[in-house]
This record gives structure tokens, C-alpha cells and sequence, in this order.
């Protein structure tokens, strides 16, 4: 399994650490080396058709900021220039255009190879676009690691919960809010947990894409086109943040014994990230940085997975789970347990 | 696909349902059928070579108490007689010996079908010895409807985890103890919240399974087996229960915003039921009938899921869960999508 990187930066790292520690578990598995015989940054590039060592690559990037040893001008000629078999692309997501990030799943689909992502920005954008070029190329296309990080709510409905009708999934879809809001349950202000979520790397300096909804509604629009295979773009999610929300609003919840959460719903006819009484106790009152997703099913009733929705291992743990999930699908185990 | 059922009861009768809820999916993923070629419980059985309507069976054991038309007088004669592929075993459980599940299963694994059951007893006492002959014959085994009914936590750890090394589960496995203590959180005294679950059809009149945390550690058992691939058997498990936890602990445990929820965990080296002190907005903090499971690996980091312990559908849902994952692992799908 021949591995086309594109991206090295956090989550790029991490995979290439995750490759290593699980060089033996994949081996075993499948009997055959996953290798990565290029990568890219945003100014350079790889490449070793008998596979590169992530140790290496992790160390150039580490002490010269690139991971590559040469430069490039155009990323689809050094796709063009190598033998590959996936796609792995974590590129900085563009949640405008699609960015480079696009172009080279685009690409790739078109080339007859099989795609994992975690880049928002494409998926949120040209969903439908990118589905149906995989089905016609006869591709893999995964992105569990684009919704909620490690917490695996696409391939668990995929895969466990794939003979339930969901009738709608309703999640804390930004740890960065969640963080804020625990914060405030605790009784800072909003301007304090939030100055808080600044110094801990949670929030940004400018926080907007996460306490306006808009990370939030790129999951909504991930998961909506993806569990209920509708046709929705980011535009269509009506948006309300967490921006307004009072300390006296989130002392007026817990007197009735409730949180206030930032939710995403989707369902065959909504779209929405707003903030919601969640009673606790509920599987989606839960505190800190953690994400969380209920699934309402006809037969099992409400599922809910919760785990980190963000993280250099933890994401690139969901890219490990997209690859075996890809290898198991094309066959390529070599025995099963009973 | 034919099926022999042991065992229609509640779970019984549900599969039986789900079955017909299911019939055009199964036959859409699969092409074909998945018919019940016969059907016992304990003094009846009917069997048919080209299958028994569900709708029939569920009426005649609503109308006569019996699923068959015929008795018998050794289930395992009934077997040998019957051809098919797969057993689902929902008779009783019998914690104590394993009683006529334990019979079955050994029976069925021994004649090379794969094997589907929710039977806790079989399980917590010869979970190795079973696991070891499917092995042997070439079978499928599956039980993910015994621990925590429709909480898919044995599946979505072997399927979907399966990249990542599990440190440890622990869980709320036993949704009666965590109604009882749910309602004292709300002021409630132990008697006063037994007394209610005993009328809500929660707990039985003999609540001592329960309560004492012996439903809870036949569950652990099963994790510790199946995840841990550890052989430990119901008395390996240092086990306390509710029974003793006064309202007063409730009271101080809130006051340091904590609940008292009944844990079951489980290591490499660690193997126990006790109730514990777990933070508000922790994942396993959730309140009322739901199970819970908190998987800690090392790359994902704390996966949680929750849903429903019990119910006639929730339970008959894991079932059939369990059996697209022996259709899909038998490679019977016709085709795969992207």
C-alpha cells in the first residue's frame, strides 16, 4: 500500500508518527508494508517509490520547516510524477475555495485512487462533487477525522449501526465552545473562558470560526450529506453561536438543573448549529474539550459516542482507522478471527 | 442465509420482528434471504427448510405461549435434525451453569455454524472454551447484545478501534443500578428508588442481581475475555454493589458536584465492579436507564458510547448487528460502495 501525503503539518505529523507505531499491527494484519512514497508541504516535496521513513520526514520538517528536499510549483505534477495507491490529505483547510486541499482530492479521485481526508474545506464545500466522482472512478473516499476528531461517528454508523434507519444525529460538534461553556457552568464570563480558551491553544486569536458556529456547521454539512446522503452545502445551515450567550442565561439552566451546549442537528429536513438546554445527566451535557454525537435510530434507540475532537494523535488515530477500514473493504486481510 | 433460533422470549420475539422490519435490507446488501428455519423455546419447536414467517411465530406464541407446534424432548436432537447456518441463542440466562444456552452454543460450534447469542451465562462462564472451538471449526461467534443491549461497544471496539491498544474499559453496565442511583440524585432514599424501578419494570422482585453488581460482573467478564483476550471467569471479579450507598453520600458527593454511579472496569490486571464517584459532565456522569462505556486507548485517547441497556427491540438490534457483521465478514455482500 503505496501512501501519497499531502500536507506535514500537525495532523500530517501525526500520521507519520501513528505509521511508525503501527508499522508491526499493519504488517500482521495484511501482510504487506504501508509505505508513503511522497510527501508535501505547502513549499516542498518527497519522494522514494520504495517508501520514505517517517521518522526522516518528521525530523527534516522539525529542524527546516519542510518536509521535502525539493521545491515544486504545481502540487499536481509531483501527483502525476508518482506511483500511489491513497491518498492521505491533510492540508490546511480553506472553508472559502477548498484550497489546495480540493485540487489534490480531485485529483487523485480522477486518477482511480482511493482518498482519505480530514480537510473541512473541500468536504463542506464539494461534498457531492467528490462522492460521486469516487463512485464513478470505483474509489474509497473516508473523513471521519473531519467530524469530531478520534470520536468515530461516521464509520461507526457506517459500519455498527449500518442496518438502523437514523432519524437525526445531534452532536458538540467544537470542543473549543464545549470548553468555554463548561467554563462558564463553573461561573467565568464568557470573556474569561474564553481568554482562557486563548492561553490554552483551545481558541485562536481570532475566534470567530469557532464561537460564531462556523467549524460547527462544516461538521452539520459533513454529516448531513454523508449519514442522510442529502445534498447540502454551508450556506444552507441556519447558524447561531455562542457569542451572546450570558452568565445569567447559564445560571437560569443550572437552577432547572441544565447546560447550555452548542449543538448541531441534522435530520432529513434540518440543518442547524445553535445553543440548546441539554438536562444533565444527558450524554450530551458533557464538560471540557471533549465532542460528543447522538444517533436516533429506530431499532437501538439514541447511540452516543463522545471522545477528543482534536488532538495531532488523536485526528491521525481516525486516519488510521479510515486506512484499515479501506484495506479491510479491498480484501487485502489476510485471515479473519472468528 | 437459514436461521435456528433457541430461545423466544422478549429477545427472541424482537429479533423475530426485526427480522421483519429488516427483510428488505438484508435481502438488498446481500441478495437474498434470511429466513428462521426453525424456532424453539423451552417445551416447543416448529421448523420448516424454506422458513417460517415471522409474523406466524410471534402470533402463535403470543396466542399459546409456545413458538412450535410440536414438543421435544433433547433441543440438541432438534438441532441435528434441522439444516442451517447460523444459531441466535436467546434462551434464558442461567448464571449458574450456563444451562441449555451453553448446551446449544457447544452444539452448534461443534457442527461448524456460526454462532450469535445475548446469553450472559454461557459467556461469563466458558467464554474461552467457546471462543477456542469456533476458532477450531471455523466459526463466526458473536455477543455483542450481551453487554449493554443496543450499546455497541464489543463492535465498535473490534471493528472500528481496531487499530488502537485498549488500557482499559470501564462502564456503567447495568441500567438498573443507574436508575436507582439517578433518583437518588434527586433526593430519593435507596428503598424509595428500588421500590420505583421494581414498578417501572426495571428491577425484579428479587433485585439481587442488580443491585449486588452480579449482572454487572458477568458483563465485565465478558469485556475482559473478548477485548482483553484475558481468561477469567464471574468469580475473578471483586465485585461490590448499590445496597449500601446512603442518601448522605449522594448528598456530599453532589455537594463536590460528583455522582455515585456502579462502574464496571476492566485491564490486563484489573477486573472489578464498585460504585465510584464520577464528576458532572464526565461522559460516564449520565443519568437514568442508558449503559455506558468508556474505552481508553493510546491513540484516540477515551472513546465513550452510550444507549440502551435492555428492551425487547434495542437488544434484538445488536443481534442483528452482530449479523451483518457475519454476512459482511463472510464476504456475502454483493457489492461494496466508495
Amino acid at each position: 500500500m503505496r501512501v501519497l501525503m499531502s500536507g506535514f503539518g500537525t495532523v500530517g505529523q501525526g500520521f507519520a508518527e501513528v505509521l511508525m507505531l503501527r508499522r508491526d499491527f499493519l504488517k500482521e494484519r495484511y501482510g504487506k508494508d504501508v509505505n508513503i512514497v511522497c510527501a508535501m508541504d505547502s513549499s516542498s516535496y518527497v519522494a522514494d517509490p520504495s517508501g520514505l521513513c517517517p521518522g526522516e520526514l518528521l525530523e527534516r520538517k522539525k529542524k527546516t520547516g519542510k518536509v521535502g528536499t525539493k521545491g515544486y510549483q504545481d502540487p499536481l505534477k509531483v501527483m502525476e510524477s508518482v506511483e500511489y495507491d491513497l491518498l492521505v490529505e491533510v492540508s490546511p483547510t480553506d472553508i472559502k475555495t477548498g484550497g489546495a486541499g480540493l485540487k489534490n482530492i480531485r485529483y487523485a479521485l480522477e486518477s482511480g485512487k482511493d482518498v482519505i481526508t480530514v480537510n473541512k474545506g473541500p468536504l463542506a464545500l464539494k461534498f457531492c462533487e467528490l462522492v460521486a466522482l469516487a463512485k464513478k472512478n470505483g474509489c474509497k473516499f473516508r473523513f471521519e477525522g473531519s467530524v469530531g476528531g478520534a470520536m468515530p461517528i461516521i464509520n461507526l454508523c457506517r459500519e455498527n449501526l449500518v442496518g438502523e434507519k437514523i432519524s437525526s444525529v445531534r452532536g458538540i460538534l467544537n470542543g473549543t465552545c464545549n470548553f468555554i461553556l463548561s467554563k462558564m457552568d463553573n461561573g467565568q464570563s464568557f470573556e474569561q473562558a474564553l481568554k482562557e480558551a486563548q492561553q490554552m491553544g483551545y481558541a485562536e486569536a481570532d475566534p470567530t470560526n469557532d464561537i460564531e458556529g462556523y467549524d460547527s456547521a462544516c461538521k452539520v454539512v459533513i454529516l448531513a450529506n454523508s449519514l442522510f446522503k442529502r445534498s447540502v452545502t454551508f450556506s444552507d445551515v441556519n447558524i447561531t453561536g455562542i457569542s451572546s450567550i450570558t452568565s445569567e442565561a447559564i445560571s437560569l439552566a443550572a437552577s432547572n438543573n441544565m447546560v447550555i451546549r452548542l449543538i448541531g442537528e441534522v435530520s432529513h429536513d434540518k440543518l442547524e448549529v445553535s445553543p440548546r438546554l441539554v438536562p444533565r445527566g444527558h450524554p450530551l451535557s458533557i464538560s471540557g474539550t471533549l465532542n460528543a454525537a447522538q444517533v436516533v435510530t429506530d431499532l437501538a434507540g439514541p447511540i452516543t459516542v463522545s471522545g477528543r475532537g482534536a488532538g495531532r494523535i488523536e485526528t491521525a488515530s481516525a486516519i488510521l482507522s479510515d486506512l484499515v477500514s479501506i484495506m479491510d473493504d479491498r480484501k487485502e486481510r489476510k485471515c479473519q478471527n472468528p
